[in-house]
């Protein structure tokens, strides 16, 4: 991310968030105010369980399930704080944003319910499915190359262009206040977590998952889950700085673009650890939930269960809550089809 | 099946149905005890929706998810009614029946919960997942040809054997009642419903939805859905009487089988009609229902919503429960998987 880019990171652009420059700013009062504002545009989304993957952890699991979520993740959470936050002189110009996925999908859906246009870089080897979806919500979209340089630098241009209201997927102070209300649901409709396990590619959900939890429940421990072939966050985490890998290859797609500050800010402070897995776990782990669960998540939303089932000794015992990112997997390349 | 062994079907051994030696005799005061009897080893499944859906359909689906039900189908309902109304005396042989899948995964669950055997009689084409299902819950296989005629013959040999009582996937009073328990639910969190669309093969959730249905909501009409390649129902229902087909052939595995005295009552006094669906039909509905509600459900399941896209005439404007029956699927052998 050049410089210029983040300082379009407006953050008093969103009504009620007027003190907030960055992510140390963020107070649980900003989560409340982010629920209220995205109330009638998102899910509650259902917790399921599984006796059977209980049993076989020696654990309580809660699964979270952000694939029954609008537009199909979590991501709507935060693409509606940031939509519905901006004045109504700031929304013309529509908003823009680059996204792996889902983040463009979310900010499509909740531009598509103020009436307003969203503009979305995308790399050209996203889901197919992804990008009919952009479309279907009214997305208008511009291809990029799928590595971070060249989606940042496609996205200047668009932006240079239309005026429109830049949305990060996740390095933004009202992203993270809108992701942090999933947490504040789980947290509310079960008593006594322990842990609570996300995945974690730039870091939005986990920041909003500790911006929620160290404010009002600081005893649990909260995990960062990430493909051990795209383990930039685990090894930000271990050096004390972001390091940032440029397309890392890995089946849970969702997960590839690096931290940023305002992300760095919760995972550095607040994360207890950042476990990994390898792409066999993860699609093992991602076979298993759909069979016992019975949903459909993507690659991405595995990664929490492959390192809870790898790591059953930091596990034991404990009630964990689990979020299930999203739901927007293409069903014709399946992880585990020959 | 042989007259022999239609006398198993001996409704007087569960408890609280001392009268009921037929499905003419179920009343909803059964449905009310079957639900006290099986509250303990059951969900009340989630209701799911979908935008999408709706409006491509122009009607509003609500969509009673047993393929989050223990022992991933609706058939663990009746089964868990049938076993845990035996008498102790009656229970100690354990419980025998044959089964294309569900039912036979649901009655090893019942079986196993009370602590008795469970004799299970499956076609040796059944999909591995659901034998090993079985054996995961301890039930005790013996493999028969795909066909009905063969299953009955290898299952009088195992009752012969064993001594254990039947419990017939759905030709059994006593599991209607426990089948009727899921619209009874679902008539409870969902108001003003005008129509239940459910697949029918034996017909033993039909019955159960007309049991519920015909005493607390008669007005609502009740359709069946069947594969256009084993429309034995579909042809029964047009003709006046039973039609039995052996062994037709369809992707949607769990409604192969033919209708029976007691599920013939029901569809011939309460069904609104039987509606059929193509191969295709069923494999694009069950695609688009893992697309837009993020569900792992069966092919069997998708016959409803086939037949509401195909007559979409019927079901406009209209409220309408769809209940999807099952989530025992084979990820490796997805039927658009090429």
């Amino acid at each position: 991310m050049n410089a210029q880019l983040d300082k379009t990171l407006d953050a008093v652009k969103c009504v009620g968030m007027e003190s907030v420059v960055g992510a140390s700013d963020l107070t649980f009062e900003h989560v409340l105010q982010a629920r209220e504002r995205i109330a009638p545009y998102v899910h509650n989304t259902p917790i399921l369980t599984s006796s059977y993957l209980n049993d076989r952890i020696g654990a309580e699991l809660f699964f979270k399930c952000e694939n029954f979520q609008k537009a199909g993740a979590f991501k709507v959470r935060g693409a509606c704080n940031a939509v519905f936050g901006l004045s109504d002189e700031d929304a013309k110009q529509g908003v823009a944003t680059h996204s792996s996925g889902n983040h463009a999908l979310s900010l499509s859906y909740a531009a598509g319910r103020r009436g307003i246009p969203c503009h979305v870089v995308m790399p050209r080897t996203a889901p197919q499915a992804k990008k009919d979806a952009v479309i279907g919500y009214g997305g208008l979209i511009t291809e990029c190359e799928p590595s971070t340089t060249s989606r940042e630098a496609v996205f200047a241009e668009v932006q240079a262009t239309t005026g429109a209201e830049f949305v990060h997927p996740y390095n933004d102070p009202r992203v993270i206040a809108g992701q942090a209300t999933c947490s504040a649901e789980m947290l509310e409709a079960v008593d006594g977590l322990d842990s609570i396990v996300a995945p974690i590619g730039g870091g939005g959900m986990i920041s909003g998952t500790c911006l929620t939890a160290s404010n009002i429940a600081p005893n649990i421990e909260i995990f960062a889950a990430e493909p051990l072939q795209a383990d930039d966050a685990a090894r930000s985490f271990r050096s004390g700085h972001i390091i940032a890998d440029d397309a890392p290859v890995t089946v849970a797609d969702g997960l590839k673009v690096p931290l940023k500050e305002n992300t760095w800010h919760f995972v550095s402070h607040f994360v207890a650890d950042v476990m990994t897995a390898s792409e066999d776990e993860i699609v093992e782990a991602m076979k298993l939930t759909w069979q016992r669960l019975k949903i459909v998540m993507e690659p991405s939303c595995a990664v929490p269960l492959a390192v809870i089932l790898k790591n059953q000794d930091v596990f034991r015992g404990r009630r964990i809550g689990v979020i299930v990112t999203g739901g927007n997997v293409d069903l014709d390349r399946l992880p585990w089809m020959k």
